[in-house]
C-alpha cells in the first residue's frame, strides 16, 4: 500500500480548507559560529504567534543530505515521493508559461547565448537580454520548420524560452547542448534510444536553422537546450486527497509545478498582497491552496543575508492577512533550505510551521531552525505533510477497524 | 531509485577529504538510575570541542530495537542498507585475514572446542590457546581432503580459523555446528537445498577427519564451525561515491569488510597513535577514511564500565591529531551500542558528531548520549550518514531541477 493510496482510501470530504505556504529556500545557515540564521534573525512576530499556538518541526525534502531543485522540492511538499516521481526541466518550463504540454510533446529548456566567430560560446545568458528581445528572437524561430515533427517556441523571460517538439515516437534521453562552459562550441545532440534519436535529429535541425537566422543578432546569435522531457504521468491531487487545488504563485516554475499535479493556477498577481488578494477571492472555490513566496529563495541564491531577512519579514507582516480567512489547517514551510552563505540550495532541514485546532502544542515559541528543532513533528521527510494537514483538517478516516 | 544510484548520479569529486571514526560499540547505558554512561562520564574535552563546533544526533544502527553484529552495523555506517546486503561470518572472518574468498567459495568460521571422551563440549573455546598451537593444529587439519571440493584451512588467532571450501554447486545455507552450549554434542551440518546439502556433506567429512587428526591435541581436540556463508554482490564505495577509501583497522573481521566494500586496506599497526600515523602518511592518496577503534566495544562486551571510559578517553587525546590534517568532514560515531551494563552489543541509538564547514550547530556543548538527542541531526538511520557527510564535503549535486 503505498502513501497515495491511502490517501485514497481514507479521505474525507469535510468542507475545511488548508492553506500551504511555501516560502522557497525557507531554511538557512549562521554566517558565522554561534550566529544565527537568516529567520532567526528576521523579526516574525505573526510566524512566532503561529508557532507557539501550532506544532513545528523540520521537514527534510528528500532524505538526508539530498539537495532538491524546486521541482522535487516542490513534489515533496504536494506529498509526491520526489524521488519516484521525476519532471524533467523541459516540461517544467513551458507548463509555466500556461502551455499545455500533451502526450507526444518533447518539451526543453532554451537560453539564448553569445558565441564568436569561432562559434564558441562568450556568454552563456547572451548578456540577459530584456524579455522583449526574447520575445522578438523567438518570433524569428518561429518560422523554423522540420519535417515530420511540428515544433513551438515560446519565450519565457530574459535570455530563456521553450522548445517543444511534438509528432510520434519522440524520445526524452536526449543530452543538454548546453555544455555548461565558455570558450567551447554548443554542444551536439545525441539520442540515447532509438525514439530519442528521432527527437536529437530534429532538435540538431532547428539548432542549425536558428544559428542561420540569428548569425547577425548578436549577443543574441545562438541557442542551447537542456532538459528535454516528456510529461511523466502523475496523480492530480484532487485524485489523491479529493481537494480542489489552486496555485496562488508569481513565478511560472511554479505555477507548471502545480499545473502538473493539476491544480487550477489562479491570476496571481505580480506581489505577495496581491496573492493574498487572489486567495481571499478564490477561498470559496477550493479546499487547498498552495501560496508561493519566492523571494526567500532569491535573495539566498544571491548570498544576500540581509536581503533574505527582510524578505523573510515581510512574509511574516501578511500572515495575519492569511489568518483572518480562518484556514482549519496553514502550513508554513519551505521546499528546501538556500542560506545564504552557501548562495544555493541545500539539503539542510527546513523550518515548519502547521497551525490547527487538532496540534498538539509543543512549548516552541519562536520560528527558527534551532527552535524547530525541539518541535513536535521532529524531523519528517517533506512527503509527509501534507498526510498531517489532511489529519488536521479532519479529512481522513481511520485506517483499519 | 535507490540511495546508491542516487549517489552515483549525483556525485561530484571536489578533491574534500571524509574521515569516519568509528569508536566500535561506542553508545552506552548508565549502571544505575539517574547515573551516567560511559561516555557521558568520560573527561573528553575534544570531542566535545568538535560537537560544539559541529552538529551531533543518534544513530540508529539498523532499525529501532534492531542489534547489529558488527557486519550490519559497519555496512549501515557505509551507506549500505544492512538489510539488503547481508554478509556471512565466514566471508567477513576470511577476508579479514587476507584470504581472496572467490565465487566459488563457501566460507565458514571455526572454532577450537575440547570435548570429552563421551564427545561432549566441556569448553566451547579450548581453553583458549595459543594463537601458535592455533596454527598448528590448523597445518594439521591442511592434509585433510575431500572428494569433489579443495579444502582451505586458516588460522585466525587463539581458538578461532577459517575453513574454506572451493567448488562447483556449493550453497550456503547450512546450520552451524556450534550448538552454543557445553555438555552436548556438536551439531550435524545439514543443507537447505540441493547446493546447500553438498556443502553439508563435505563438512561433515572434513570434521570427521579433523576429529580423528587432533584425537590427541586435548584441549583442541574439536572443531565447531558457524556462519556458513558464500560472497555476496556488493557495490564498491568508489562506484557508488567515487571515493578513493581507505581502511585503517588493527582487527581482521573491520578489515575485511572494508575490503569486501572495496576500501584499499592499509598497514594499521598496532595502536591507535600507529593508526593515525597511517593516515597521515595515506592522506594525500586517498578521499575516504574509515578509522577503527575496537576497544570501546571489547571493553563493553567485558562489562568493564571504568574501563570503556577510559578507552574513550584514550581516543579523546588523539582527536587533535585528526582535526589537525583538516578533514572537510570528520564523523565520530559507533556502530552499534555496547553497555557494559549488558556486556553486548545493543540497539541503542548511538552519539554522533560530524564536523564540517556547512554545517548548522545546534547549540549542543557535549558529546555524550542525552546531549547528542538533542542534536541537529535528530535521530538518523546510520545509513544516511554517508550521504549526509557527502553532502558535507560538497560532493553531491542538487537532485533534480
Amino acid at each position: 500500500m503505498n502513501l497515495h493510496q491511502l490517501m485514497r482510501d481514507l479521505r474525507e470530504d469535510n468542507g475545511s480548507k488548508i492553506v500551504l505556504v511555501v516560502a522557497d529556500g525557507l531554511g538557512g545557515l549562521p554566517l558565522e559560529l554561534g550566529g544565527k540564521t537568516e529567520l532567526e534573525t528576521a523579526r516574525t512576530p505573526n510566524l512566532d504567534a503561529m508557532v507557539r499556538e501550532g506544532v513545528c518541526g523540520l521537514s527534510i525534502p528528500v532524505l538526508p543530505g539530498i539537495t532538491p531543485g524546486s521541482g522535487p522540492g516542490h513534489l515533496g511538499l504536494f506529498g509526491y515521493d520526489p524521488l519516484e516521481y521525476k519532471i524533467g526541466r523541459g516540461v517544467l518550463e513551458a507548463l509555466g508559461i500556461n502551455f499545455q504540454v500533451g502526450p507526444r510533446d518533447v518539451a526543453v529548456r532554451g537560453n539564448f547565448c553569445s558565441i564568436n566567430d569561432k562559434g564558441l560560446i562568450t556568454d552563456r545568458r547572451a548578456g540577459r537580454p530584456t524579455t522583449e528581445r526574447c520575445v522578438l528572437m523567438c518570433k524569428k524561430m518561429q518560422t523554423i520548420k522540420v519535417p515530420g515533427v511540428e515544433i513551438f517556441v515560446e519565450a519565457v523571460r530574459e535570455h530563456r524560452f521553450v522548445v517543444v517538439l511534438r509528432g510520434d515516437n519522440l524520445g526524452d534521453h536526449v543530452n543538454d547542448t548546453d555544455p555548461q562552459a565558455v570558450n567551447v562550441a554548443p554542444l551536439h545532440a545525441v539520442g540515447e534510444d532509438a525514439n530519442s534519436q528521432n527527437t536529437a535529429r530534429a532538435i540538431n535541425t532547428f539548432i542549425l536553422e536558428a544559428a542561420k537566422l540569428l548569425k547577425n543578432d548578436a549577443p543574441t546569435n545562438m541557442v542551447t537546450l537542456r532538459g528535454f522531457a516528456r510529461l511523466p504521468k502523475i496523480a492530480s491531487m484532487q485524485d489523491i486527497y479529493g481537494l480542489r487545488s489552486a496555485c496562488i504563485a508569481v513565478y511560472p516554475m511554479y505555477r507548471g509545478l502545480a499545473r502538473l499535479v493539476g491544480m487550477d493556477v489562479l491570476d496571481a498577481g505580480k506581489t505577495l498582497a496581491e496573492q493574498i488578494e487572489t486567495l481571499r477571492k478564490a477561498w470559496n472555490t477550493y479546499d487547498f491552496f498552495f501560496l508561493h513566496y519566492k523571494y526567500t529563495d532569491s535573495t539566498g541564491e544571491d548570498g544576500n543575508f540581509a536581503g533574505k531577512v527582510e524578505k523573510i519579514e515581510l512574509l511574516d507582516l501578511e500572515i495575519p492577512r492569511i489568518r483572518a480567512l480562518n484556514p482549519d489547517v496553514l502550513v508554513v514551510t519551505g521546499d528546501h533550505s538556500t542560506p545564504s552563505k552557501l548562495r544555493s540550495h541545500s539539503w539542510h532541514p527546513v523550518p515548519t510551521v502547521l497551525c490547527a485546532k487538532t496540534v498538539r502544542p509543543d512549548g516552541v515559541v519562536e520560528f527558527g531552525e534551532s527552535h524547530c528543532r525541539r518541535g513536535g513533528l521532529g524531523q519528517v521527510e517533506a512527503k509527509y505533510l501534507m498526510s498531517l494537514a489532511m489529519a488536521h483538517a479532519g479529512r481522513l478516516a481511520k485506517y483499519g477497524a
